[in-house]
């Protein structure tokens, strides 16, 4: 690894703060104890996870009983579309979703309609955006969820959430939205989204991995997806993972007190970073919304060259960045939210997710501006494409 | 809380080892990355789930391949079910299982047979053992699988495993046993048990919670619970919980290495705290098999009295014990467990389970001995039973 690393995949991931880590080391060895235990040690835990509940719904604007524990961002969508969808059981089969979903959306709702629900994906414009009138138009007497995220993970475009809660409270359908690339990156508050569930996660905000929320309208029914003991109230069995929960809690009351500055912070380097590069560069295009976009998020395409191979010399200097979504990185195929976006083939596979994070400098934005250029320049000299 | 602390809740969970903790902090702050990110961030991340994979496998006697990370032991044993009989469809519908499992078994069971499934519950003697003819007599063309625990939870009793597997394997049904209580514990060797599925988890063995594993023999197929990305080779999606991994590993390692020194020292401790109660306190009845039982278990009823009232009156001395399994204790229900073994009602709501651990000491022993014959007089002068 180079000396110099500069972590540029903060959608994917990012560093624990050593605030949050300072608060949880206690939880390890010293108060273990089960929070479903009837004795001190079991109530020290459960303290614990009462301050964390708090503390997580005071960063979306939620009640603390709205908040659900799960493991991490993919069992919160999972449960919140078998959970939904099945508690409706009766009202209807047909769930509206978009095409540009995290793959913990897309492939449940795949699996649903192999067991008999019908799916409606919604498309998106050259800018990532769901038109709200086509969710009008999709709606029928069966329809009884929609799920439409309120960033995109790759792009970082931010979905007009409200306009869709509007629609679907007229109509009494549910609406859930995968926050995951935006709680504690910018503000949130469900009661003006009007959302009746969402998703997030600690470990895209600062906190450790093994701890998420469903946040869950008061009132609303949902089917467990864990069945067991009676941990979240009858909702997610499982011994609570006490020390990720702590460490969750403290990140979302990091994120709610830094938030102002540190949008001013990654707006800043992220702006300069992308006008670096369009002036340093031929042939680039800034993919995602120009204006309705998450602070960290440039996601840029580089023509005639491979995505892959950016990143590789990237790596070589230091410089840590992604291509698409983390999660289907291994599967090595192009973005199919570029592809939906309407991204040509050679442009989507050479495009570069930069993604900066509060821990991120102007001198780490320098720095990749030097490297960069040369790279790309280097890169299309080999490229079949770019001599044709 | 008492100055002095005596945990006696280790089946609930324990103290996660300083030195698993030691070897998880490099990852919040530090190695940060996410394992499927194609950068060197991410690779260090791979490194460590390679590693910890191989730890874990290693102290069940499986292949590294063998092994799928999860995020507790209810998720495993929740997969076991769904997946394992899932995946079966179309050969039957029909589980066998026991009375006494823990609930992250028996709840799946109970969703499972409204969803049509026929699921079989074979009952246990009065010291909690299945009887293999039982479960033999149970097959029918339709069973596609079986699925009793290692050992009991509460009282400690270990099932004949073996034979069960035997019975299993010839009649070509799978056979999942839910090792939360024993894997860490005792020596187990999934071949030499005959198990196809096995679920065991870190908090159980001195590793941190958010960390737990399904051993799945090679070949099995299974359906996922949580879909999304291709994690745990397409079996389990979500970010891995890299920190509560690699302290899983480590701490199989640990047990593993230190298992027969553990084992003497727990079961001596045990056998004085157990011989000490019954010379010391007139009416009371060691629950469980007199032999085949997990080192720490004493499971132990006092007539005519209730366990929440000595558990509280332990609590104020700083004695931490339980009664019943923590995932039921706030229901307040007396444990499903004793009923099924047969205990009259008054037996089973005074009854204490202290499971000891590692960490527990001669001392501890002592110190308990001293303030549980006054504590066991004081509430049978105060019982209205007692008196009859």
């Amino acid at each position: 690894m180079a000396d110099l690393k500069i972590f540029f995949d903060n959608v994917s991931t990012t560093r624990v703060d050593p605030e949050v880590l300072e608060d949880m080391l206690p939880y390890f060895s010293q108060h273990y104890g089960n929070p479903s235990s009837l004795h001190d040690f079991g109530d020290t835990a459960h303290d614990a996870l009462d301050n964390a509940r708090s503390q997580v719904a005071a960063l979306i604007g939620a009640g603390e009983e709205e908040i659900y524990f799960t493991s991490c961002g993919t069992e919160s969508n999972n449960l919140a579309l078998w959970g939904l969808g099945r508690a409706a059981k009766g009202k209807g089969k047909h769930i509206i979703s978009s095409v540009i979903e995290h793959q913990s959306i897309i492939n449940p709702l795949k699996d649903m309609k192999k067991e008999g629900w019908e799916i409606t994906r919604i498309g998106v414009d050259s800018e990532g955006m769901v038109d709200p009138d086509e969710i009008q138009k999709a709606i029928n007497d069966d329809t009884v969820l929609i799920s439409i995220m309120h960033a995109n993970n790759e792009v970082g475009t931010i979905q007009r959430i409200r306009k869709i809660s509007d629609i679907a409270r007229q109509k009494e359908i549910l609406f859930h939205s995968d926050g995951v690339a935006t709680a504690g990156i910018i503000p949130v508050d469900v009661n003006e989204l009007g959302v009746d569930a969402y998703s997030f996660s600690a470990q895209q905000l600062y906190g450790p991995k093994g701890a998420a929320a469903l946040y869950l309208r008061k009132g609303i029914r949902i089917k467990p997806l864990l069945l067991g003991g009676i941990q979240e109230r009858g909702r997610r069995a499982g011994t609570e993972n006490i020390p990720a929960i702590v460490g969750f809690g403290k990140a979302c009351e990091i994120a709610k007190d830094g938030m102002g500055k540190n949008m001013a912070h990654i707006t800043d380097i992220r702006d300069r970073l992308i006008e670096g590069i369009s002036k340093s560069i031929d042939k680039t295009k800034l993919n995602g919304h120009p204006t309705r976009r998450i602070p960290g998020s440039a996601h840029i395409s580089f023509e005639f060259i491979e995505g892959e191979s950016i990143l590789l010399m990237l790596n070589m200097e230091g410089i840590f960045a992604a291509s698409g979504s983390s999660c289907a990185s291994q599967a090595l195929k192009s973005s199919y939210v570029l592809t939906e976006m309407g991204l040509s083939p050679t442009m989507a596979q050479g495009s570069i997710s930069f993604s900066l994070g509060k821990y991120n400098t102007s001198d780490e934005v320098n720095r990749t501006l030097e490297v960069l250029p040369p790279i790309i320049e280097r890169l299309r000299k080999m490229s079949p494409l770019f001599k044709e």
